[in-house]
């Protein structure tokens, strides 16, 4: 069973996102363990204190390198063979090909959620990929991380069972092809489904998804 | 106050993440209302159905153009100025710069969550904007719609308070800038901090960062 540890300082965020729809089944059916590593019990003196000024002047705080390093170490008995991913700006984009590349591996991965305002560099040698989810800043690195676990979890062979649904994602070739799509009723407020959709000649139907699909952005 | 309403099929994923952290505070300070909307609620029939297949033949099930509608009205009815936002992989691609202007409106978004499967065509008759946080395949739109949530939040002049950290961001500029930074102690696991940065020269540390800043992928 793959293993996804998460060390973060807000484990409680986690709750409601492994608790329900795909990843809930997907623990359940016994694909995935997914679990969190608090930071907070690693955390210095009788504060727990993790994080520290910057050496040489700055803004914000820094998480502290020894309580991170000492979580990982915990994640790293739990699951020997994990490996470590760290949420930054500076990290490789995420997309569908690493998701689905993730999700072919047979290790696990342990997952540190940074503040942005920065850690101490040092916890870099224990990391063995930076990931970054996109062009934008976050307060932390737990939505990334629940984001990422997502995206490979759903592609997990049998996770998304009979639905078959991963296998025909537009992503999975690399570009999006997306077309409108309609259900009952054939007229609500006026606006009613397109006629060559209740057809039934396929060929017909066809041609109308290829001309109507939209790429991504 | 700023309303952020989420119409989904799973409000308790929020739970946690709207209850701590940043996302918490900003609440209890009275910079925004989060709550969310449970489409189940205007689900059909005594199973209160949101889905059905598509016409036209297909995989998977799309949800249904009236449950969605009739969330959305709701949401209006609660703050009539609302813009109501979808995401989808062919949406705009979410970045700091939309983050930067999402956070300086007066009015409040609805963000509603798809399932990847579909939906409906007819409901982007309500929607003002489709966003998409990147290239890559999530099980529903809830994890993106938090993402977006937390980065305009944060923006919100006087949400991170007196920590200044959004205005130093390095995003804020278009581009990432970002340079190793450390803290206590000097020396961990042989690793010790970079000299200069000990030094207390101004001049020699902002060198030495510029020189190490790392642009994002």
């Amino acid at each position: 069973m793959r293993k996804f540890q998460i060390v973060t300082l807000f484990p409680e965020m986690f709750t409601g996102v492994f608790g329900n729809s795909m990843m809930w089944k997907a623990q359940k059916d016994g694909y995935v363990e997914l679990s969190t590593i608090n930071l907070r019990e690693f955390g210095l003196g009788p504060r727990r204190t993790v994080d520290d000024t910057p050496y040489g002047g700055g803004d914000g705080m820094l998480l502290m390198v020894e309580p991170l390093w000492r979580a990982v170490e915990q994640a790293k008995e739990n699951d020997p063979t994990a490996k470590v991913v760290i949420m930054t700006p500076r990290g490789m984009r995420w997309k569908q090909a690493l998701a689905q590349e993730y999700s072919e591996q047979d290790h696990g991965y342990i997952f540190i959620c940074g503040r942005y305002e920065g850690y101490d560099e040092r916890i870099m040698a224990l990391v063995d990929q930076e990931l970054s989810v996109g062009d934008y800043v976050l307060t932390g690195g737990e939505l990334p991380a629940m984001t990422i676990i997502d995206s490979i979890v759903r592609l997990i062979p049998g996770v998304l069972g009979g639905e078959n649904s991963a296998a025909i994602e537009s992503f999975s070739d690399g570009e999006t092809l997306e077309f409108p799509q309609y259900t009952r009723p054939e007229e609500w407020r006026g606006m009613k489904v397109p006629e060559v959709l209740l057809s039934g000649h396929h060929d017909n139907i066809a041609t109308w998804r290829a001309v109507h699909s939209r790429k991504a952005d």
